[in-house]
Protein backbone atom coordinates (compact mmCIF):
# COMPACT_ATOMS: atom_id res chain seq x y z
CA UNK A 1 0.00 0.00 0.00
CA UNK A 2 0.78 3.99 -0.43
CA UNK A 3 0.79 6.05 2.15
CA UNK A 4 1.29 9.75 2.38
CA UNK A 5 2.57 11.77 5.29
CA UNK A 6 2.18 15.47 6.14
CA UNK A 7 4.65 17.28 8.40
CA UNK A 8 2.97 18.38 11.66
CA UNK A 9 3.92 21.70 13.01
CA UNK A 10 1.14 22.06 15.79
CA UNK A 11 -2.01 20.37 16.29
CA UNK A 12 -4.48 23.18 16.44
CA UNK A 13 -8.06 21.52 17.24
CA UNK A 14 -8.92 17.67 18.09
CA UNK A 15 -12.83 16.68 18.38
CA UNK A 16 -15.02 13.85 18.00
CA UNK A 17 -18.23 14.96 16.46
CA UNK A 18 -21.60 13.08 16.72
CA UNK A 19 -20.37 11.80 12.92
CA UNK A 20 -16.75 11.55 13.03
CA UNK A 21 -13.18 12.78 14.87
CA UNK A 22 -12.06 16.25 13.70
CA UNK A 23 -8.43 16.86 13.70
CA UNK A 24 -7.22 20.18 12.21
CA UNK A 25 -3.02 20.55 12.39
CA UNK A 26 -0.96 23.69 10.83
CA UNK A 27 2.11 21.58 8.74
CA UNK A 28 5.29 22.85 7.76
CA UNK A 29 4.55 24.17 4.40
CA UNK A 30 1.14 23.15 3.47
CA UNK A 31 -0.59 25.69 5.55
CA UNK A 32 -3.36 24.67 7.78
CA UNK A 33 -4.98 21.11 7.20
CA UNK A 34 -8.11 19.22 7.68
CA UNK A 35 -8.18 15.75 8.58
CA UNK A 36 -11.36 13.58 9.24
CA UNK A 37 -11.28 10.54 10.36
CA UNK A 38 -7.98 9.72 10.22
CA UNK A 39 -7.98 11.30 6.50
CA UNK A 40 -6.68 14.05 5.09
CA UNK A 41 -9.44 16.19 3.37
CA UNK A 42 -7.85 19.69 2.49
CA UNK A 43 -4.95 21.40 2.81
CA UNK A 44 -4.67 24.86 2.22
CA UNK A 45 -1.88 24.76 0.11
CA UNK A 46 -3.05 22.97 -2.22
CA UNK A 47 -6.63 22.55 -2.02
CA UNK A 48 -7.57 25.01 -4.57
CA UNK A 49 -7.19 22.15 -7.48
CA UNK A 50 -9.95 19.83 -5.59
CA UNK A 51 -12.22 22.79 -4.97
CA UNK A 52 -11.68 24.48 -8.39
CA UNK A 53 -12.14 21.67 -10.29
CA UNK A 54 -14.81 19.93 -8.68
CA UNK A 55 -17.46 23.42 -8.72
CA UNK A 56 -16.51 24.92 -12.06
CA UNK A 57 -16.21 21.15 -14.47
CA UNK A 58 -20.54 20.60 -13.63
CA UNK A 59 -21.19 24.34 -13.45
CA UNK A 60 -19.78 25.29 -16.78
CA UNK A 61 -21.37 22.61 -18.23
CA UNK A 62 -24.41 23.85 -17.45
CA UNK A 63 -26.41 26.54 -19.65
CA UNK A 64 -28.26 28.55 -17.00
CA UNK A 65 -26.92 27.24 -13.31
CA UNK A 66 -29.57 29.30 -10.96
CA UNK A 67 -29.65 26.72 -8.27
CA UNK A 68 -27.05 24.62 -7.02
CA UNK A 69 -26.63 21.86 -4.00
CA UNK A 70 -23.60 21.38 -2.21
CA UNK A 71 -23.80 17.64 -0.13
CA UNK A 72 -21.20 17.57 2.24
CA UNK A 73 -18.74 20.64 1.58
CA UNK A 74 -18.49 21.65 5.07
CA UNK A 75 -15.27 23.13 4.97
CA UNK A 76 -16.56 25.72 2.71
CA UNK A 77 -14.10 25.68 -0.38
CA UNK A 78 -17.12 24.88 -2.53
CA UNK A 79 -19.37 27.16 -1.66
CA UNK A 80 -16.76 30.09 -1.83
CA UNK A 81 -15.77 28.48 -5.90
CA UNK A 82 -19.97 28.60 -6.83
CA UNK A 83 -20.51 31.85 -5.73
CA UNK A 84 -18.06 32.92 -8.15
CA UNK A 85 -20.70 31.84 -11.03
CA UNK A 86 -22.74 35.60 -11.02
CA UNK A 87 -25.65 33.13 -12.95
CA UNK A 88 -26.50 31.26 -9.59
CA UNK A 89 -28.76 32.78 -7.33
CA UNK A 90 -29.16 30.55 -4.50
CA UNK A 91 -26.23 28.12 -3.39
CA UNK A 92 -28.18 25.34 -0.59
CA UNK A 93 -24.78 23.31 1.36
CA UNK A 94 -26.37 20.58 3.23
CA UNK A 95 -23.70 19.42 5.78
CA UNK A 96 -24.62 16.60 8.21
CA UNK A 97 -21.94 17.62 10.61
CA UNK A 98 -22.15 21.32 12.21
CA UNK A 99 -18.94 20.58 13.70
CA UNK A 100 -16.91 20.72 10.81
CA UNK A 101 -18.27 23.92 9.64
CA UNK A 102 -17.68 25.49 13.04
CA UNK A 103 -13.94 24.12 12.81
CA UNK A 104 -13.40 25.25 9.72
CA UNK A 105 -14.45 28.85 9.88
CA UNK A 106 -12.01 29.27 12.93
CA UNK A 107 -9.39 27.17 11.27
CA UNK A 108 -9.57 27.17 7.66
CA UNK A 109 -10.65 30.86 7.23
CA UNK A 110 -9.70 31.35 3.65
CA UNK A 111 -12.17 28.53 2.40
CA UNK A 112 -14.58 28.86 4.94
CA UNK A 113 -14.80 32.55 3.36
CA UNK A 114 -17.42 30.67 1.40
CA UNK A 115 -20.21 30.49 3.59
CA UNK A 116 -20.16 34.54 3.70
CA UNK A 117 -21.64 34.84 0.70
CA UNK A 118 -25.61 36.26 1.06
CA UNK A 119 -26.53 33.59 -2.05
CA UNK A 120 -25.60 31.18 0.46
CA UNK A 121 -27.95 29.20 2.48
CA UNK A 122 -26.65 26.19 5.19
CA UNK A 123 -29.09 23.36 5.94
CA UNK A 124 -27.28 20.96 8.66
CA UNK A 125 -28.75 17.69 7.99
CA UNK A 126 -28.76 14.57 6.32
CA UNK A 127 -28.37 14.73 2.37
CA UNK A 128 -30.28 12.04 1.86
CA UNK A 129 -33.49 13.04 3.79
CA UNK A 130 -32.87 16.66 2.01
CA UNK A 131 -32.48 15.55 -1.61
CA UNK A 132 -36.13 13.77 -0.75
CA UNK A 133 -37.50 16.61 0.15
CA UNK A 134 -36.04 18.48 -2.54
CA UNK A 135 -36.72 16.86 -5.35
CA UNK A 136 -36.30 18.22 -9.10
CA UNK A 137 -35.33 21.14 -8.01
CA UNK A 138 -31.12 21.63 -8.31
CA UNK A 139 -29.66 22.59 -11.79
CA UNK A 140 -26.19 21.23 -10.27
CA UNK A 141 -25.12 19.37 -6.97
CA UNK A 142 -21.93 18.39 -5.95
CA UNK A 143 -21.13 16.12 -3.58
CA UNK A 144 -17.99 16.99 -1.70
CA UNK A 145 -17.56 13.94 0.60
CA UNK A 146 -14.71 12.03 1.95
CA UNK A 147 -13.53 8.84 0.86
CA UNK A 148 -16.00 5.62 0.56
CA UNK A 149 -14.81 4.60 3.55
CA UNK A 150 -16.93 4.43 6.98
CA UNK A 151 -20.04 6.47 6.88
CA UNK A 152 -19.55 8.16 3.80
CA UNK A 153 -19.55 4.62 1.71
CA UNK A 154 -23.43 4.49 0.94
CA UNK A 155 -22.27 7.82 -1.04
CA UNK A 156 -20.89 5.81 -3.63
CA UNK A 157 -23.92 3.42 -3.80
CA UNK A 158 -26.72 3.27 -6.97
CA UNK A 159 -29.32 4.44 -4.42
CA UNK A 160 -27.75 7.91 -3.92
CA UNK A 161 -27.08 8.83 -7.16
CA UNK A 162 -30.49 8.18 -7.72
CA UNK A 163 -31.57 10.32 -4.77
CA UNK A 164 -29.13 13.11 -6.73
CA UNK A 165 -30.83 12.37 -10.44
CA UNK A 166 -34.71 13.15 -8.71
CA UNK A 167 -33.55 16.27 -6.95
CA UNK A 168 -32.08 17.57 -10.03
CA UNK A 169 -33.97 19.97 -12.12
CA UNK A 170 -34.45 18.90 -16.08
CA UNK A 171 -31.11 19.07 -18.01
CA UNK A 172 -29.61 19.04 -14.18
CA UNK A 173 -25.76 17.56 -13.76
CA UNK A 174 -23.94 16.33 -10.82
CA UNK A 175 -20.46 16.40 -9.57
CA UNK A 176 -18.88 13.91 -7.42
CA UNK A 177 -15.75 12.35 -5.92
CA UNK A 178 -14.58 8.96 -6.64
CA UNK A 179 -10.90 8.88 -5.83
CA UNK A 180 -8.02 8.31 -7.82
CA UNK A 181 -7.99 5.20 -10.73
CA UNK A 182 -4.23 3.90 -9.41
CA UNK A 183 -5.43 3.94 -6.04
CA UNK A 184 -9.19 2.57 -6.46
CA UNK A 185 -9.94 1.20 -9.73
CA UNK A 186 -12.72 -1.34 -8.30
CA UNK A 187 -14.73 1.58 -7.40
CA UNK A 188 -14.64 3.76 -10.25
CA UNK A 189 -15.28 0.66 -12.57
CA UNK A 190 -18.17 -0.11 -10.06
CA UNK A 191 -20.07 3.35 -10.10
CA UNK A 192 -19.50 3.69 -13.73
CA UNK A 193 -21.09 0.62 -14.40
CA UNK A 194 -24.51 1.40 -12.37
CA UNK A 195 -24.23 5.09 -13.80
CA UNK A 196 -24.62 4.47 -17.23
CA UNK A 197 -28.01 3.19 -16.79
CA UNK A 198 -28.66 5.79 -14.57
CA UNK A 199 -27.84 8.91 -16.76
CA UNK A 200 -27.37 9.55 -20.52
CA UNK A 201 -24.55 11.77 -20.41
CA UNK A 202 -21.50 10.33 -17.70
CA UNK A 203 -18.06 11.39 -18.27
CA UNK A 204 -15.09 10.91 -15.71
CA UNK A 205 -12.64 14.30 -14.84
CA UNK A 206 -9.44 14.06 -12.84
CA UNK A 207 -7.03 16.61 -11.08
CA UNK A 208 -3.32 16.66 -9.71
CA UNK A 209 -4.10 16.55 -6.14
CA UNK A 210 -0.70 16.79 -4.63
CA UNK A 211 -1.82 15.65 -1.05
CA UNK A 212 -4.04 12.84 -1.76
CA UNK A 213 -2.13 9.64 -1.83
CA UNK A 214 -1.39 8.94 -5.94
CA UNK A 215 -1.24 12.53 -6.17
CA UNK A 216 -4.80 12.76 -8.64
CA UNK A 217 -8.45 12.78 -8.09
CA UNK A 218 -11.17 11.09 -9.99
CA UNK A 219 -14.54 12.87 -10.55
CA UNK A 220 -17.99 11.57 -11.73
CA UNK A 221 -19.89 14.27 -13.81
CA UNK A 222 -23.48 13.15 -14.84
CA UNK A 223 -26.15 15.10 -17.04
CA UNK A 224 -29.66 14.15 -17.00
CA UNK A 225 -29.25 15.90 -20.76
CA UNK A 226 -28.28 13.27 -23.36
CA UNK A 227 -25.36 13.10 -25.84
CA UNK A 228 -23.87 15.83 -23.75
CA UNK A 229 -20.01 15.88 -23.75
CA UNK A 230 -19.23 16.80 -20.38
CA UNK A 231 -15.55 17.69 -21.58
CA UNK A 232 -16.42 20.59 -23.40
CA UNK A 233 -17.87 23.52 -21.34
CA UNK A 234 -20.97 25.31 -22.50
CA UNK A 235 -19.59 28.57 -20.85
CA UNK A 236 -15.92 29.59 -20.36
CA UNK A 237 -14.54 32.25 -18.92
CA UNK A 238 -12.05 34.68 -20.35
CA UNK A 239 -8.49 34.34 -20.26
CA UNK A 240 -7.94 37.27 -17.63
CA UNK A 241 -11.22 35.76 -15.97
CA UNK A 242 -10.21 32.44 -15.17
CA UNK A 243 -6.55 34.53 -14.18
CA UNK A 244 -8.57 36.65 -11.72
CA UNK A 245 -11.06 33.75 -10.57
CA UNK A 246 -9.08 30.83 -10.65
CA UNK A 247 -5.73 29.62 -9.87
CA UNK A 248 -6.11 25.92 -11.16
CA UNK A 249 -9.14 26.05 -13.05
CA UNK A 250 -9.57 27.22 -16.76
CA UNK A 251 -11.41 26.15 -20.15
CA UNK A 252 -8.23 24.06 -21.35
CA UNK A 253 -7.88 22.85 -18.24
CA UNK A 254 -11.27 21.45 -18.08
CA UNK A 255 -11.27 19.77 -21.66
CA UNK A 256 -7.90 18.27 -20.39
CA UNK A 257 -8.88 16.73 -17.42
CA UNK A 258 -11.34 14.57 -19.26
CA UNK A 259 -8.15 13.19 -21.68
CA UNK A 260 -7.16 10.13 -19.85
CA UNK A 261 -4.32 7.55 -19.90
CA UNK A 262 -4.92 4.39 -22.58
CA UNK A 263 -5.68 2.13 -19.63
CA UNK A 264 -8.08 4.52 -17.89
CA UNK A 265 -9.11 5.30 -21.02
CA UNK A 266 -10.03 1.70 -21.99
CA UNK A 267 -11.61 1.08 -18.76
CA UNK A 268 -13.92 4.07 -18.68
CA UNK A 269 -15.11 3.25 -22.46
CA UNK A 270 -15.81 -0.30 -21.20
CA UNK A 271 -17.86 0.90 -18.17
CA UNK A 272 -19.86 3.26 -20.32
CA UNK A 273 -20.40 0.96 -23.36
CA UNK A 274 -23.91 -0.89 -23.16
CA UNK A 275 -21.91 -4.38 -23.69
CA UNK A 276 -19.70 -3.58 -20.67
CA UNK A 277 -17.16 -5.95 -21.67
CA UNK A 278 -14.98 -7.07 -18.45
CA UNK A 279 -11.61 -8.05 -19.92
CA UNK A 280 -9.15 -6.95 -16.91
CA UNK A 281 -6.94 -4.58 -18.04
CA UNK B 1 7.13 18.38 4.11
CA UNK B 2 5.32 15.94 2.36
CA UNK B 3 6.81 12.04 1.96
CA UNK B 4 5.60 8.90 0.37
CA UNK B 5 5.31 5.37 2.08
CA UNK B 6 5.48 2.31 -0.29
CA UNK B 7 4.50 -0.54 2.03
CA UNK B 8 8.11 -3.30 1.67
CA UNK B 9 6.68 -6.88 1.39
CA UNK B 10 10.61 -7.77 0.97
CA UNK B 11 14.00 -6.44 0.23
CA UNK B 12 15.51 -8.09 -2.53
CA UNK B 13 19.15 -6.59 -3.06
CA UNK B 14 21.08 -4.19 -1.20
CA UNK B 15 24.66 -3.01 -2.46
CA UNK B 16 26.78 0.07 -2.27
CA UNK B 17 28.22 0.82 -5.73
CA UNK B 18 31.20 3.58 -6.65
CA UNK B 19 28.41 5.74 -7.34
CA UNK B 20 25.67 5.06 -4.56
CA UNK B 21 23.21 3.01 -2.22
CA UNK B 22 20.93 0.81 -4.48
CA UNK B 23 18.35 -1.26 -3.27
CA UNK B 24 15.57 -3.01 -4.65
CA UNK B 25 12.44 -4.16 -3.02
CA UNK B 26 9.08 -6.27 -3.44
CA UNK B 27 6.26 -3.84 -2.21
CA UNK B 28 2.64 -5.39 -1.22
CA UNK B 29 0.91 -3.95 -4.28
CA UNK B 30 3.43 -1.82 -6.58
CA UNK B 31 5.39 -4.79 -7.73
CA UNK B 32 8.87 -4.42 -7.29
CA UNK B 33 10.73 -0.98 -6.53
CA UNK B 34 13.82 0.69 -7.50
CA UNK B 35 15.31 2.69 -4.53
CA UNK B 36 18.69 4.76 -5.56
CA UNK B 37 20.17 6.98 -2.37
CA UNK B 38 16.91 6.25 -0.59
CA UNK B 39 14.54 8.50 -3.19
CA UNK B 40 12.02 6.03 -4.96
CA UNK B 41 12.82 5.58 -8.67
CA UNK B 42 10.46 3.64 -9.92
CA UNK B 43 7.67 0.72 -9.22
CA UNK B 44 6.16 -2.20 -11.68
CA UNK B 45 2.69 -0.99 -10.85
CA UNK B 46 3.01 3.42 -12.60
CA UNK B 47 6.75 3.22 -14.06
CA UNK B 48 4.96 2.89 -17.42
CA UNK B 49 3.63 6.80 -17.00
CA UNK B 50 7.39 8.27 -16.48
CA UNK B 51 9.21 6.08 -19.21
CA UNK B 52 6.59 6.38 -21.97
CA UNK B 53 6.25 10.27 -21.08
CA UNK B 54 9.84 10.80 -21.14
CA UNK B 55 10.57 8.84 -24.10
CA UNK B 56 7.16 9.41 -26.83
CA UNK B 57 6.87 12.98 -26.49
CA UNK B 58 10.10 13.93 -27.68
CA UNK B 59 10.80 10.91 -30.03
CA UNK B 60 6.86 12.27 -31.48
CA UNK B 61 8.24 16.01 -31.84
CA UNK B 62 10.89 14.78 -34.04
CA UNK B 63 10.19 14.19 -37.54
CA UNK B 64 12.61 11.75 -38.06
CA UNK B 65 14.64 10.69 -35.02
CA UNK B 66 16.96 8.22 -36.15
CA UNK B 67 19.51 8.65 -33.81
CA UNK B 68 18.36 8.32 -30.04
CA UNK B 69 20.28 8.65 -26.76
CA UNK B 70 20.05 8.16 -23.29
CA UNK B 71 21.76 9.69 -20.42
CA UNK B 72 21.44 7.49 -16.83
CA UNK B 73 18.23 4.93 -17.31
CA UNK B 74 19.85 2.33 -16.42
CA UNK B 75 16.70 0.46 -15.15
CA UNK B 76 16.38 0.10 -19.31
CA UNK B 77 12.65 1.13 -19.55
CA UNK B 78 13.07 3.87 -21.53
CA UNK B 79 15.42 2.14 -24.01
CA UNK B 80 12.12 -0.40 -24.08
CA UNK B 81 9.97 2.66 -25.19
CA UNK B 82 12.57 3.82 -27.53
CA UNK B 83 12.78 1.09 -29.73
CA UNK B 84 9.07 0.97 -30.09
CA UNK B 85 9.64 3.74 -32.70
CA UNK B 86 10.34 1.75 -35.84
CA UNK B 87 12.12 4.91 -37.32
CA UNK B 88 14.63 5.11 -34.71
CA UNK B 89 18.10 3.27 -36.37
CA UNK B 90 20.47 3.37 -33.03
CA UNK B 91 19.80 4.16 -29.09
CA UNK B 92 22.78 4.46 -26.97
CA UNK B 93 22.47 4.48 -23.15
CA UNK B 94 25.23 6.19 -21.34
CA UNK B 95 25.03 5.06 -18.14
CA UNK B 96 27.66 6.31 -15.15
CA UNK B 97 26.62 3.04 -12.82
CA UNK B 98 26.77 -0.83 -14.58
CA UNK B 99 25.42 -1.77 -10.56
CA UNK B 100 22.09 -0.05 -11.92
CA UNK B 101 21.80 -2.11 -14.84
CA UNK B 102 23.15 -5.43 -13.52
CA UNK B 103 20.88 -5.28 -10.66
CA UNK B 104 17.70 -4.20 -12.94
CA UNK B 105 18.43 -6.81 -15.57
CA UNK B 106 17.53 -9.40 -12.31
CA UNK B 107 15.01 -7.89 -10.54
CA UNK B 108 12.96 -5.72 -13.18
CA UNK B 109 12.88 -7.70 -15.90
CA UNK B 110 9.94 -6.05 -17.46
CA UNK B 111 12.06 -3.27 -17.62
CA UNK B 112 15.31 -3.91 -18.52
CA UNK B 113 13.95 -6.14 -21.52
CA UNK B 114 14.38 -2.83 -23.07
CA UNK B 115 18.36 -4.21 -23.25
CA UNK B 116 17.77 -6.85 -25.79
CA UNK B 117 17.02 -4.71 -29.10
CA UNK B 118 19.32 -5.14 -31.58
CA UNK B 119 19.06 -1.29 -32.35
CA UNK B 120 20.58 -0.67 -28.30
CA UNK B 121 24.19 0.15 -27.25
CA UNK B 122 25.43 0.59 -23.69
CA UNK B 123 28.20 2.94 -23.03
CA UNK B 124 29.32 2.66 -19.31
CA UNK B 125 30.29 6.15 -18.29
CA UNK B 126 29.95 9.90 -17.80
CA UNK B 127 27.72 11.84 -19.84
CA UNK B 128 29.40 14.25 -19.81
CA UNK B 129 32.51 13.05 -21.35
CA UNK B 130 30.33 10.87 -24.28
CA UNK B 131 28.71 13.85 -25.14
CA UNK B 132 31.72 15.90 -25.32
CA UNK B 133 33.32 13.33 -27.51
CA UNK B 134 29.93 13.11 -30.05
CA UNK B 135 28.92 16.55 -31.05
CA UNK B 136 25.95 17.20 -33.41
CA UNK B 137 25.37 13.60 -33.34
CA UNK B 138 21.31 12.56 -31.84
CA UNK B 139 18.02 13.59 -32.76
CA UNK B 140 16.95 13.28 -29.56
CA UNK B 141 18.49 13.16 -25.77
CA UNK B 142 16.34 11.58 -23.29
CA UNK B 143 18.42 12.24 -19.41
CA UNK B 144 16.49 9.64 -17.63
CA UNK B 145 18.41 11.14 -14.15
CA UNK B 146 17.98 10.80 -10.39
CA UNK B 147 16.69 14.10 -8.78
CA UNK B 148 18.23 17.11 -8.33
CA UNK B 149 20.03 16.28 -4.95
CA UNK B 150 23.39 14.92 -4.76
CA UNK B 151 25.47 13.45 -7.46
CA UNK B 152 22.44 14.30 -10.27
CA UNK B 153 22.34 17.89 -9.18
CA UNK B 154 24.77 18.87 -12.30
CA UNK B 155 22.07 17.84 -14.69
CA UNK B 156 20.13 20.79 -13.73
CA UNK B 157 22.58 23.25 -14.46
CA UNK B 158 23.04 25.45 -17.49
CA UNK B 159 26.26 23.42 -18.79
CA UNK B 160 24.63 20.42 -19.19
CA UNK B 161 21.91 22.17 -21.50
CA UNK B 162 24.66 23.38 -23.33
CA UNK B 163 26.27 19.83 -23.54
CA UNK B 164 23.00 18.40 -24.67
CA UNK B 165 22.41 21.23 -27.09
CA UNK B 166 26.28 20.76 -29.13
CA UNK B 167 25.47 16.98 -28.64
CA UNK B 168 22.09 17.24 -30.41
CA UNK B 169 21.85 17.00 -34.28
CA UNK B 170 20.36 20.09 -36.42
CA UNK B 171 16.50 20.55 -35.22
CA UNK B 172 17.49 17.77 -32.14
CA UNK B 173 15.50 17.50 -29.15
CA UNK B 174 15.97 16.95 -25.62
CA UNK B 175 13.80 15.66 -22.81
CA UNK B 176 14.41 16.18 -18.91
CA UNK B 177 13.11 15.43 -16.16
CA UNK B 178 12.51 18.87 -13.12
CA UNK B 179 10.30 17.55 -10.33
CA UNK B 180 7.17 18.86 -9.68
CA UNK B 181 5.90 22.36 -9.85
CA UNK B 182 4.21 21.71 -6.30
CA UNK B 183 7.39 20.04 -5.07
CA UNK B 184 9.97 22.05 -6.47
CA UNK B 185 8.66 25.30 -7.83
CA UNK B 186 12.30 27.59 -7.71
CA UNK B 187 13.50 24.44 -9.70
CA UNK B 188 11.32 24.71 -12.50
CA UNK B 189 11.83 28.38 -12.43
CA UNK B 190 15.91 28.60 -12.31
CA UNK B 191 15.68 25.77 -15.53
CA UNK B 192 13.22 27.44 -17.59
CA UNK B 193 14.69 31.19 -17.06
CA UNK B 194 18.36 29.88 -18.35
CA UNK B 195 16.57 27.68 -20.99
CA UNK B 196 15.07 30.28 -22.98
CA UNK B 197 18.53 31.66 -23.88
CA UNK B 198 19.53 28.27 -24.92
CA UNK B 199 16.95 26.70 -26.90
CA UNK B 200 14.84 28.35 -29.29
CA UNK B 201 11.40 26.44 -28.32
CA UNK B 202 10.92 25.10 -24.90
CA UNK B 203 7.51 23.73 -23.39
CA UNK B 204 6.73 21.37 -20.26
CA UNK B 205 4.93 18.40 -19.68
CA UNK B 206 3.11 16.96 -16.78
CA UNK B 207 2.47 13.41 -16.23
CA UNK B 208 0.65 11.61 -13.50
CA UNK B 209 3.27 9.47 -11.24
CA UNK B 210 1.60 8.24 -8.09
CA UNK B 211 4.87 6.83 -6.80
CA UNK B 212 6.37 10.66 -7.05
CA UNK B 213 6.23 12.65 -3.98
CA UNK B 214 3.15 15.28 -4.96
CA UNK B 215 1.69 12.67 -7.56
CA UNK B 216 3.20 14.60 -10.53
CA UNK B 217 6.48 15.06 -12.35
CA UNK B 218 7.62 17.30 -14.95
CA UNK B 219 9.17 17.08 -17.91
CA UNK B 220 11.74 20.20 -20.44
CA UNK B 221 11.00 19.40 -23.37
CA UNK B 222 13.27 21.43 -26.06
CA UNK B 223 14.25 21.84 -29.58
CA UNK B 224 16.69 23.49 -31.56
CA UNK B 225 13.86 24.15 -34.21
CA UNK B 226 12.62 27.68 -33.86
CA UNK B 227 8.66 28.26 -33.34
CA UNK B 228 8.25 24.39 -32.47
CA UNK B 229 4.46 24.06 -30.52
CA UNK B 230 6.10 21.23 -28.97
CA UNK B 231 2.51 20.07 -27.50
CA UNK B 232 1.52 19.36 -30.67
CA UNK B 233 3.52 15.95 -32.16
CA UNK B 234 4.73 15.68 -35.49
CA UNK B 235 4.28 11.80 -35.96
CA UNK B 236 1.36 9.89 -34.51
CA UNK B 237 0.49 6.32 -33.89
CA UNK B 238 -3.07 5.48 -34.43
CA UNK B 239 -5.64 4.61 -31.46
CA UNK B 240 -4.97 1.13 -32.18
CA UNK B 241 -1.39 1.06 -32.35
CA UNK B 242 -1.33 3.40 -28.91
CA UNK B 243 -3.44 0.75 -27.39
CA UNK B 244 -0.87 -2.03 -28.20
CA UNK B 245 2.17 0.17 -27.86
CA UNK B 246 0.93 2.00 -24.71
CA UNK B 247 -0.35 2.03 -21.49
CA UNK B 248 -0.14 5.92 -21.26
CA UNK B 249 1.23 7.89 -24.01
CA UNK B 250 -1.19 8.88 -26.61
CA UNK B 251 -1.34 11.87 -28.75
CA UNK B 252 -4.04 13.44 -27.21
CA UNK B 253 -2.09 12.98 -23.65
CA UNK B 254 0.44 14.26 -25.13
CA UNK B 255 -1.19 17.33 -26.22
CA UNK B 256 -2.99 17.65 -22.51
CA UNK B 257 0.02 17.05 -20.98
CA UNK B 258 1.41 20.38 -21.89
CA UNK B 259 -2.27 21.79 -20.45
CA UNK B 260 -1.04 23.21 -17.07
CA UNK B 261 -3.14 24.78 -13.64
CA UNK B 262 -3.66 28.82 -14.05
CA UNK B 263 -1.00 29.02 -11.60
CA UNK B 264 1.66 26.94 -13.59
CA UNK B 265 1.08 28.54 -16.92
CA UNK B 266 1.70 31.72 -15.42
CA UNK B 267 5.05 30.90 -13.91
CA UNK B 268 6.01 29.41 -17.11
CA UNK B 269 5.32 32.22 -19.25
CA UNK B 270 6.70 34.60 -16.88
CA UNK B 271 9.83 32.14 -16.70
CA UNK B 272 9.60 32.17 -20.75
CA UNK B 273 9.04 35.50 -21.58
CA UNK B 274 12.30 37.63 -22.87
CA UNK B 275 11.00 40.88 -19.94
CA UNK B 276 10.81 37.74 -18.02
CA UNK B 277 9.28 39.20 -14.59
CA UNK B 278 10.14 37.74 -11.46
CA UNK B 279 6.62 38.71 -9.16
CA UNK B 280 6.32 35.57 -7.34
CA UNK B 281 2.70 34.02 -7.36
Amino acid sequence: MLALCIQVKEILHQERSPYQDILVFESTNHGNVLVLDGIIQCTERDECAYQEVITHTPLNCHPNPKKVLVIGGGDGGVLREVVKHDVVEEVVLCEIDEAVIRVCQKYLPSMAVGFKHPKVRVHIGDGFKYMAENQATFDVIITDSSDAVGPAAVLYQVEYYQLLKASLAPQGIICNLVDSVWANEPLIRRVLTFLKDEYPSVGVATAYTPTYVTGQLSFIVASKQPNQNLAVPVRKWTQAQERRLCQYYGAEVHESSFIHPNFMRQLISECLSETSKVDHL
